[in-house]
């Protein structure tokens, strides 16, 4: 049986792809699923951040090996290819689910720089996080500025 | 300035990580950050996937580089750490924000071997995708089924 050109195994993964769309709630509103994909990957990041905050702030003692993991670990979401998740127009005018300013998209924002910050950031922490705790401590700084940097000048105040 | 131990520069980033985490709409409920992080990588994969399937279905022409990049991206996605979004407890009885059945979590559920057929299937269609449309539709039925086989099994009936 062909549909549409697509056989039987085909039309059975398209149906899966309608699963793995049902499980993200947020999908029918307008750039929902690149929404609830990039609102993913700050939690990401926040859970990972997270672990070597609680580091820095002594409410879990220095673990090398874990501090390392999770600075690996922002470096390896980093490297994803997320360039479809930030399509011009999926700001919090489109969606207030999102909490992304449309000036983020305008020429000149200095977007890029500010990513690359992030990314020069994650890597310093890569190379501090598994050596000591004052090493760590001294990376967690430039890593929640450049988180910062964006959040102020592209997110919705809260 | 000093506090807690933490210098200046680790306050500020402190203050940085509570506004990542602020981004997050679902992070007060129990699990709010994993469920948000897992559910935005289903977004990721859906995104990904969905770039395939138009292809499939003829509603976007075979483009054999945006095939691949969609492959690849599958593929990096699938290779980052995310053990940390899935401890047990984080299910759909903790907090209905999650989709996930407490059966996932049960002593030999099999959720590791499905892991592990959906990597195949990644590793298939990135093995496929950049070759031709013949190729990645042949791809897509396997790679569907391991979304759908997982979601059967393990995701609260929709």
């Amino acid at each position: 049986m062909r549909i549409f050109g697509i056989g039987r195994t085909g039309l059975a993964a398209l149906a899966a792809t309608a699963l793995v769309a049902g499980a993200v709630l947020a999908q029918d509103a307008p750039f929902g699923m690149q929404i609830a994909a990039r609102q993913g990957m700050m939690a990401y990041r926040a859970l990972n951040i997270g672990v070597l905050a609680a580091m820095a702030k002594g409410e879990a003692p220095y673990d090398a090996a874990a501090a390392q993991k999770a600075a690996d670990n922002l470096a390896a979401q980093d490297a994803l290819d997320q360039s479809m998740l930030w399509p011009p127009g999926s700001d919090n005018s489109a969606n207030p689910e999102s909490t992304a300013l449309a000036a983020m998209w305008a020429e000149g924002s200095g977007i890029m720089d500010k990513a690359s910050a992030y990314a020069d950031a994650v890597a310093a922490m890569q190379a501090a996080a598994g050596k000591d705790l004052d090493s760590l401590r001294a990376a967690l700084g430039p890593l929640g500025g450049a988180c910062g940097d964006c959040h102020k000048a592209f997110r919705v105040a809260q």
